[in-house]
């Protein structure tokens, strides 16, 4: 099953925690690749040591950070990135595979709406991906069995209040 | 800080169990309080006996399941369920608070809207509380600092797919 969380409000990675969370509550063998370099901060670092056995993170290589001087650079982390997550996918090491911030990638053309899709259409069986990220294409959703739009109503951090620990990080 | 997920679509619930996630890898206390029956399945209840020292599960009464066929004891399940919440708000025994399914009791009239706002504006200090459900009433959306509205974009038991085991228990 392909689980899309997108939109623009808060709560993709935070749902795609929850389903990791509930996976590994059920023996589950979970793997989440990061595309956004920082992403994800020291809360879910922590939490995680307790389910170390069944948890691997994979995060995205130094170089890519959206603002590096060194564009090239980006791309080769980023496909660096992708080529992991298909590796991960195909390992038959996971049942579940979390693709957090994947949209950007195909946003910024670092990798094609058509790959993505192609290699989604013909991923093994038995393997659950949960997929985050704003403005996912039409064929992502497509693709998709499960597909929830996270809609921005109030953000506090628009009205000055800064991130809080625990919360957002 | 008050954090309000709404809305028709899935993973509401699920980045309520990813807020507690970060919020417990940060040392925080958390106390969950389910106001439906049975929602919580075996994943999440398994997975948190890793966080047992840190995060409190309370469940609604048994009688409780919104079809039951005495409605004066939903209703009564339903207030005690309620009680519990402001007591353990108050108690400075949790950094956060999670109401589960909260807006279903101000829905269906067993706690008025106007009760739960005037308690959330009076809270104390330095807790966290994260609510969930559909059809949040304006007055909570206002009352609230980040809202996201989980929309329904596809929903894959809507073609005959069952619930699986690890994504949505």
């Amino acid at each position: 099953m392909i689980i899309l969380y997108t939109g623009n409000g808060k709560g993709k990675t935070t749902a795609a925690l929850g389903q990791m969370y509930r996976a590994i509550g059920q023996g589950m063998r979970v793997c989440i690749i990061q595309f956004i370099k920082g992403k994800w901060k020291t809360g879910e670092m922590l939490a995680s040591q307790s389910f170390s056995n069944n948890l691997t993170f994979k995060t995205m290589g130094e170089g890519f950070t959206w603002n590096s001087k060194d564009i090239n650079k980006d791309i080769e982390a980023a496909r660096f990135a992708w080529e992991t997550a298909k590796d991960s996918i195909n390992s038959s090491k996971y049942d579940m595979v979390i693709l957090d911030e994947l949209t950007y990638l195909i946003k910024y053309k670092i990798i094609t709406n058509e790959e993505v899709i192609e290699f989604l259409k013909n991923r093994p069986n038995n393997i659950h991906i949960i997929i985050t990220g704003r403005d996912a294409s039409n064929e992502l959703i497509e693709v998709s069995d499960l597909v929830t739009e996270m809609k921005e109503i109030k953000h506090p951090y628009k009205s000055g209040i800064e991130a809080i620990k625990g919360i957002e990080y």
